[in-house]
């Protein structure tokens, strides 16, 4: 998906929302901005948005001195979704369709923005997710694919977000004993997106094989994807690919049937999805050559 | 009021919206994007918001080749507001404090973005603005005073919203028939700022000496203002200053009693006054030597 005027001026609200988060002072702040005002120039309606933020983040990580910008929040996160994973457990448990329940519970860790919420409302948005319907709903299909598959790829996203991932992975390996999963993650810190260290730490080895994608970008780019990744994603029977920056980078390219599971969170997804800011998804998108 | 970190991203933004406003082609909209980005590192935190502003808009009317962006959005604005005027004047009537109903009458001119809502919605909109109390309300004092004053300028603020302000400058002549009302408008068109055409084209001089402020500010930035408007600042008793741009620009440098009414739109004003986004604020400065 590649660029638009409205991603040019999110991206560039994301950098004061990064100082916002960080606690930045003004004056560091306002060099921030002027730094990836800079940038803005360069930015092409032919690349992809995570194309763009894996080379403002890094430059924002580097005036702020840092190498792992949200580390803290990732960690933060991570632990604030530790503690819902038994509910949501309970939750796949309790339906009789754990597929269809597992998959909600995957979308609900990208509904969340897990650092900005209380204990709470929390428990309450994860609850919401596995009442709501997808808006987009290609989950039968899904089922019917694995089935029939030896390999599946899921491709994870932020940090905390990945243990809701595990859940449903730890379902799919009940539901289906013959289904080797990997999971990908990024090849490096890039804003709160999942990297290897989080991914095993979470214990994610214990339902998945771990990638390293070897990718940059918040959003799986297969352009710049570890050889290891390529050949991962060749092996593939079907592409689970968690949240925006993942549909961004995938959507159009796929050549391996792909399904985006995500929660719409803004407006250009939306009109490309031709659905609305707030809906949850899970789409299959054709094959591409 | 000085910029914010916060100010920045917004007027960046703003000038993606204006692009959208006038459907600017993708291709054009990223030159202007790259251009306003190219002025960032010159924007200072010792400037206040409509003084940037003052300079990327007209930056951006460059690259559109006009000199007035919002000149149709303007008249479409006055033609919507111009259709309830009848029913604003009547609800002043209908209030046994005119004076008062008169306030509410300007706000409402504030509140409302006219040229986003279908009439119904305005309609509704504007009865509520009736409806719903001052957040700051310090009319009292304005009334006290008015009683009392010769002279009252009142600092216009958007294109639409100045018909609003002739209905309550229409009852505060009625109310205080010795008062001498002045009515400042900016010296060029700056976004949807109300000028000396549009004022003079709604009649406002029947009400008011409408004064030509010089400032090519979106708000009353008294350093730039003409010698008339500095005369006419001088002999004012009291000031009315409509809208954030001029609060954002009088905030602080007040040497006349200067009571702000508006609605606020953003959270730097809201964190100013101390108050909350979709607030109605009548506000008294005390004065500033």
């Amino acid at each position: 998906m590649n660029l638009t005027p409205t991603c040019v001026t999110c991206i560039f609200s994301q950098s004061l929302r990064v100082c916002e988060k960080l606690q930045v002072d003004d004056k560091t702040t306002k060099k921030i901005l002027d730094s990836v005002a800079g940038m803005i120039p360069e930015w092409s309606f032919d690349e992809t948005p995570p194309q763009v933020a894996a080379r403002v983040y890094p430059e924002i990580a580097k005036l702020l001195q840092t190498d792992d910008i949200y580390y803290d929040f990732k960690r933060e996160a991570t632990e604030h979704a530790k503690a819902f994973i038994p509910f949501v457990e309970e939750m796949i448990d309790k339906y009789n369709d754990k597929f269809y329940a597992s998959l909600k519970a995957a979308v609900a860790g990208n509904v969340i923005d897990l650092a900005a919420m209380e204990q709470f409302d929390l428990q309450e948005e994860v609850a919401k997710v596995f009442d709501s319907p997808f808006e987009i709903d290609d989950s039968e299909e899904l089922r019917k694919i694995l089935q029939n598959s030896k390999n599946l790829l899921v491709v994870g996203d932020n940090a905390g977000e990945h243990l809701f991932d595990k859940a449903m992975m730890k379902c799919l390996k009940n539901l289906f004993p013959n289904l080797h999963i990997f999971y990908a993650v990024r090849g490096k810190p890039i804003i709160n997106d999942i990297t290897i260290d989080e991914a095993i730490e979470a214990g994610i080895d214990e339902v998945a094989e771990i990638v390293d994608s070897g990718v940059d970008t918040p959003g799986l780019d297969l352009n710049r994807a570890s050889d290891k990744m390529l050949s991962v994603y060749k092996q593939a029977d079907v592409v689970l690919a968690k949240g925006m920056g993942n549909y961004e980078s995938l959507y159009g390219i796929s050549t391996c049937p792909t399904f985006f599971l995500l929660k719409v969170k803004c407006s250009v997804v939306a009109a490309s999805l031709g659905r609305n800011v707030g809906d949850i998804i899970c789409y299959k998108e054709s094959l591409h050559d």
